[in-house]
């Protein structure tokens, strides 16, 4: 574990119970209210990816989050990808499923220019889910994938599994 | 206007008949996913707000976006202002009234120090409700609110009339 690992799980609150029972939640308010840590960890992320990469796309919605500060650290644009009918404008959907049911995620058609290198963001990588569904969703919006920046990876959950082949970078792995 | 004000009014996308027939949506992907804009857009709200505030609180989802691109400018944490039942510990709530029905939104009880000065951040004042209900939720939870800034205010609207009192501030009105 890194320094800046060190500091992350210093900002992590386990909450019991959420969102079911037996779940315990990874909260990263406490990070994020930290403006020092909440600036190393942007720093961090696009010293990884800096001129790898042309757009953000952040999940929301703690993606859009991390995602939108780091698209500022590096002076790129930002591209939401949101829960289902909250885009205004035409949109390309993916559905997947989660462990009860299913969800889905939508981009606007015309996010992202033709073969721009997206970098996908999210807060924590966990089934991998979303996370995967995500990627797919870039690219059939016309986006080239880069890779998926997580904060934290529950690696006990084997996200990385569903996203084989692409390139995941977590700050933290517990 | 000022040049900044021409440039957002370029990046915005009106949208007829979202979320409801009849309205006209102001979408700011297109702002969003023009690196240059979106930098210059934060860098605008950091410089009418520097030194007056201690963190930033962004409204679910629009609000992250720009708020946590803002925090991080200014080097501040980030405290998100989230809709019921999504933040996992426990939260101070207030409920409002919309057009039909009503919203909650909530905070972290433990998100603010008390009194730090809190600036509230979303993309759009329209009619001020869930800016308002902001503002007031971040007083409950103990943060001082020093303003309420957003990129677009529809000032037809008339949402500076819910927010009487209140530094409010847009960087483009229409």
């Amino acid at each position: 574990m890194t320094d800046l690992g060190d500091l992350i799980a210093s900002r992590l609150r386990d909450v019991p119970d959420f969102p079911s029972p037996g779940v315990i939640f990874k909260d990263v308010t406490p990070l994020l209210a930290d403006g020092a840590v909440f600036g190393a960890v942007t720093r961090e992320l696009a010293d990884r990816w800096r001129d790898r990469v042309d757009v953000i796309a952040g999940v929301e919605a703690r993606g859009f989050i991390f995602g939108a500060a780091l698209a500022h650290e590096l002076g790129l644009g930002f591209v939401a990808v949101r829960k289902a009918g909250k885009l205004p404008a035409a949109t390309t959907a993916i559905s997947y499923d989660l462990e009860y049911g299913s969800a889905t995620i939508e981009v606007h058609a015309d996010a992202f220019v033709a073969g721009s290198r997206v970098l996908v963001v999210d807060d924590v990588l966990a089934t991998g889910g979303t996370a995967a569904a995500a990627c797919e969703l870039v690219e059939r919006a016309g986006g080239a994938v880069v890779g998926c920046a997580v904060v934290l990876e529950l690696a006990f959950l084997d996200g990385r599994a569903r996203l084989a082949g692409r390139h995941v970078d977590a700050l933290l792995a517990t």
